[in-house]
């Protein structure tokens, strides 16, 4: 088969990649429906995280299952399933208490760019949909994978209440989904911090009541003018720069939270400074399999719609195509089709 | 009258200082019942945050009320009152949620080893005792003043709950305190990191259940020992240096809480690592005036006795002694008394 491999700095190629097979009995082999480019996969994409070799890419998936290994129960072949990024036993101590993504068995599912896709661990990892899905709902079901479980648990992580204000750092997919995500948690009050006019509009489409076009202090004076200057009672961090952390704390309120999901690149906190600004801090790889169930839920009803993050939709051949036009700005998210 | 005054590293005098008086409306005059010495006057009375000049030092302090300005109306003379070591107005929107330490018009109290002490704010920082308590409640609800609050509002920050595990890094008095306030919450399992034997045993009055001698790394190794592999369910980090908080985030189970109450001094936490722990951080200076009508309850009532932690008692006069005692370990914590 032909898959996605991460050469160097924007040198993404579609080539040939030895196709999955079962090798551990806990493995199962899916036939991938979509699969999509991830704001994190632009971290090694711009070199600001070097890949020591040739990478296959892709941690974002859903498909039908091929093959099950001999030890598989909770899934079977025919079935369309969803995964996390991170393949997890969902037994241990960690996963009992909804933390999978620290499964003290986690493995990275990272080929996912490709038609076929090994994922370990299939019985811990793998949720199956009621029935195999109409092909309009697949963009929804693929975000829960991650971009939709990682927005849901920057929310969760900001502890969002019924009546909160909240804000959120970051207008890529994970932002915008952070905003749905609160919206369905009741928050009262969305404030998105956004310059961009495309990304806005899905904002407030998403439930954002407010939008905020400026950065760094002047951002955050700004989310103090709004929220009888105090900062908002929870703030989504979903960049994972200095400048993005310093701007969530810095705006939320003291007691308040941050919830921060973005791959933190080069952030340094100073202890004395996080101590006066009394934020709680939360965040981390999302645990997508804790949410799974409830978010499959949400989408099959059609509570939620996170699949209008895609706004560019690719034959996976073109995946090169596809983190360059995220690179660039001019998409907010890939959606491949293999 | 005559103070405590710290002049430079290991100097501190009794000396001659101005005897406060009604300054603003709004303040309060106290004769001070008790005083003492906190582990944070540690921090410049070994030179590590220096003074710029000679500066009255103490903030932990209870009394009676000698006189008020025009705009008190919720104490009187005669009274005796407890109040935080951040005076706060208890009425903007910041003290409203309970984070009166950020108090949008905190004032710190920090001039109170002495025999009187203005305090500002006094109607939205003092707290008066059902009665005037007889002499040996007073070391009780002395402690209320900061270190058995700043004890109480690490195991609040660390979220414990009924059944929690928990660990406490830091056998000093806050440490020990924290001890005392996880037990009232319920935890289970209280494990103590201490390796002095005289801390320890105040640790297990107070409701240890474990104690662990070890420190840095070997100590997280044994907390994960005790703790089915994971770590413990909420961590009080009651010291304030890098190799402390370090050794709380790392002894945290994934999703697991680090109250943290040691006023930090060179804590650097990198983003990326503390991402993929996974914990809850939350702490700062304890808002002490949310909890003091509870804690004054259970020490009226006699459920706590925190004054325990004071195994020094001296006369106001021989506070320099009461520092070095202190700095040198040969007492947990020193009571002065005017």
């Amino acid at each position: 088969m032909r898959g996605a491999v991460l050469y160097g700095p924007r040198d993404v190629r579609f080539e040939e990649r030895e196709t999955p097979k079962v090798i551990k009995p806990t493995d199962a082999i899916i036939r991938i429906s979509a699969t999509c480019v991830c704001g994190s996969d632009l971290w090694p994409y711009r070199g600001i995280q070097p890949v020591a070799q040739p990478t296959p890419m892709g941690h974002e998936y859903c498909g039908i299952v091929e093959e099950v290994g001999s030890a598989v129960k909770s899934v079977k072949p025919g079935q369309f399933v969803i995964g996390s990024f991170f393949a997890s036993d969902n037994t241990c101590p960690i996963c009992q208490i909804g933390y999978q993504s620290s499964c003290q068995h986690a493995e990275f599912v990272g080929t996912a760019q490709a038609p076929v896709l090994r994922v370990p661990l299939a019985d811990g990892t793998l949720v199956p949909t009621p029935e195999v899905p109409s092909q309009d709902l697949v963009p929804n079901l693929l975000t829960l994978s991650d971009v939709m479980g990682t927005g849901w648990f920057a929310a969760d992580a900001a502890n969002v209440r019924p009546g909160s204000t909240i804000a959120v750092v970051g207008d890529g997919a994970v932002g915008l989904l952070g905003i749905l995500s609160a919206k369905q948690m009741g928050a009262e009050r969305i404030i998105a911090m956004s310059s961009h006019k495309s990304r806005q509009k899905l904002a407030l489409e998403f439930g954002a009541t407010d939008i905020v076009t400026e950065r760094a202090d002047e951002g955050v004076a700004r989310i103090k003018q709004l929220t009888n200057g105090i900062g908002a009672d929870a703030v989504l961090e979903c960049v994972g720069t200095q400048e993005s952390m310093m701007q969530a704390i810095h705006s939320t309120r003291p007691g308040g939270s941050v919830g921060y999901v973005g791959v933190p690149h080069g952030v340094e906190l100073n202890g004395e400074e996080l101590f006066y600004t009394h934020v709680h801090l939360h965040g981390g790889p999302a645990p997508v399999r804790r949410f799974l169930p409830e978010l499959i839920d949400l989408v099959w009803n059609g509570k939620i719609n996170p699949g209008k993050v895609f706004d560019l939709t690719l034959p996976l051949d073109q995946v090169a195509e596809g983190y360059c036009a995220m690179d660039e700005r001019r998409a907010i998210k890939t959606l491949l089709r293999p």
